[in-house]
């Protein structure tokens, strides 16, 4: 009698995405006319660049030839992938990565949701509060977790307030954790951690021998040259921290799906004997076992993110999206919203300062604006009457969206 | 103090490819010169054909224009190749899956591997023996094995011995047992089931609830009209099964990547309580929080395939290869080796008779032939002393490496 994983039942509703999208298409249903804009699930809307285009054409084109067809390929990316991440994302920045600690696939969220594989299951997670809800939802899929409680918290996962009052940086921990999560920039709030913050997680990381899992899935949007966009930028952090990065908000490849994740070779953790074993080589096996690598011409159109014109390219579409932030930031503040986030992070993070609930304001933004943003609450009861706005749309309907806001009666 | 996933540490040495993949570069670092042809891993060497290459450009340039461009897709896959898939495989064979019965994915080793995922940890685990390893490794990984045992075993596992004398049809197990994998068209041994034998399976899993994982990744080759392409076209199939199927071998996909599981609406499995609950959900969770969905221009190249020109040219692809397997049948039947398979299947599992164990005909057709196969022993014990060819090289490679094999001394 097959049994199902008990831990599926514990999970609450629907994951945030999805209900809002469900929302959404009931409120289109029932108001065909109504012209909806956007601005909640964090996708972006700008094509992807020329030359990541011809990359990706040339790709499909080798693929079309039996003297250049790709079948199988290593299920940790092609080298010229790996290398090129090494040299521009790490070597760049004074961060000793090599190639081969770099693991190519096709999304952040699918990498920080199996990452839990390599754990034993008596870890105990922290995570950042609002957060990242997939963080959670794994943690609970993979039995990391007790019972969804009635303040909004599972059982047994550490939560770490991040909010106005700490500047969204969460405060080192008292009780024991083995494994955190970390997002920088941040989303949902847009805030940044600055090196000196990320210097005492490293350390309270090597003390109580923690690994740091480090989401920099929006780096590409620091424009301050003090913010570091890798922790390996901070000494010492090989030893405790895995990062993972994406290419999808960096170069629009939401729906184009290439990601990758960095397991330095000499972070260490511990077996049940209490004696050191490396991760590396229980990533490589889960990789190369339950994973086949990303679709080749994904691989050709994301090298050439990395190339000098498509650098520039890459960095005038996140520009783009910047403009928009700031016109999204000036304009909640001029209606009396608090905001945060925005200017290192494509994400806006509002409090409308009127004790209004965030579903509440997500509904009321729906149906009196057709505006979709993202309910803080969803991330997290520390998100409870915030408010995320993502920066991903054009900027007519980032424009036409605040007028709209501007019009409302509050 | 972070821990490790000890159930890693039972993982005995490499996955088997990346294992006969190290053996071949050792081989041809010491011999630069030698000419080898690889029968070993089940990799396709055919390029796309023209009506999937035309379609992938199509979604590459989609993703060039704003107007065009796709972000996030749903995680399930796009509706046009679910419907295109549901029509295609199942409602002309008779079999009633839904669209939205089938999730698109990046391959069948992923899914394989986290189907295990929505299964409680207790249940007991059956696979053929020999069997794809990765069924048996993600199982070790998952926590649903004890140790390696030193007969070649995990403990916990069911082993299902398929062997000559039944024709590779597994025996129905005595024990209890919760889930079991299939694979037919069988990898390794190229035999298939006859619409008899899967039917005593279904039965056999209506009366225990027992859920069966049938993976049919090669039906492509299935030639023989009264062979079963899908287990649902067995009745009561629906209310048992799950089936996985991939674009890899039918469509030349190795390198591009795409696949789809099926999850019927009306499979069931039991909670702690007994109480029957339907798996979907949880696959349908599972799927939408861990996964993002396939690259768009690789969904719409995989949606050529099921068109009417797209189908004729796979046929052809599919004709090409098995013109292979009948040279490798009938070369080494010559050769006095015992052949089976490869008549619906592109592999063929051949006994040299002669008493050499896999691994050591491995090391002698790669040095004495520079040719290279799979050792039976590597998918199980019950494959020791067998050794798989697969048909997926050109003509003129599979010819050459025949005509070596003619010339070596037995």
């Amino acid at each position: 009698m097959a049994q199902i994983n008990e831990n599926y039942l514990k999970l609450q509703a629907g994951y945030l995405f999805p209900e809002i999208g469900r929302r959404v298409r009931e409120f289109q249903k029932a108001n065909p006319g109504a012209d909806v804009i956007k601005m909640g699930i964090g996708d972006v809307t700008l094509p992807l660049t020329p030359t990541v285009i011809k990359a990706f054409h040339e790709g499909v084109d080798e693929m079309s030839q039996a003297e250049t067809f790709k079948g199988y390929g290593p299920e940790q990316g092609y080298d010229f992938l790996r290398e090129a991440i090494a040299k521009s994302e790490y070597e760049s920045r004074g961060a000793d990565i090599k190639p081969d600690e770099i693991f190519i696939s096709d999304g952040s969220k699918c990498d920080t949701g199996n990452i839990l594989e390599i754990f034993g299951k008596n870890n105990i997670i922290a995570v950042q509060d609002p957060v990242y809800p997939v963080y959670v939802d794994t943690s609970v899929m993979a039995g990391r977790t007790g019972k969804y409680m009635t303040n909004g918290y599972y059982e047994g996962l550490v939560y770490l307030p991040c909010i106005a009052e700490n500047g969204f940086i969460p405060q080192i921990p008292k009780q024991r954790v083995d494994v955190v999560f970390l997002c920088y920039p941040n989303n949902p709030t847009g805030t940044t951690a600055s090196k000196a913050e990320l210097k005492k997680w490293v350390e309270y990381a090597q003390k109580n021998k923690t690994v740091i899992l480090f989401d920099a899935a929006y780096e590409a949007y620091i424009h301050d040259p003090e913010i570091p966009h890798s922790i390996y930028e901070i000494d010492g952090a090989k030893e405790v921290a895995i990062e993972f990065r994406s290419l999808s908000k960096t170069a629009g490849f939401t729906g184009t799906r290439c990601a990758y994740t960095v397991i330095p070779k000499n972070l260490m953790a511990t077996d049940e004997a209490g004696e050191s074993k490396p991760l590396y080589p229980l990533w490589f096996r889960r990789h190369t076992t339950k994973f086949n690598g990303v679709s080749y011409p994904v691989q050709k159109a994301a090298a050439a993110i990395f190339t000098t014109e498509g650098k520039k390219e890459v960095r005038s579409t996140v520009d783009y999206y910047m403009k928009n932030a700031k016109i999204i930031r000036e304009s909640l503040a001029k209606l009396g919203f608090q905001v945060y986030g925005g200017e290192n992070a494509p994400y806006v993070w509002v409090n409308s300062g009127r004790g209004i609930k965030s579903w509440d304001l997500f509904d009321k933004l729906l149906s009196e604006a057709n505006v979709v943003g993202t309910p803080g609450s969803g991330f997290g009861p520390s998100g409870e009457g915030y408010f995320r706005f993502s920066s991903f749309a054009s900027h007519e309907n980032v424009i036409s969206a605040m007028e709209r806001l501007h019009r409302l009666k509050w």
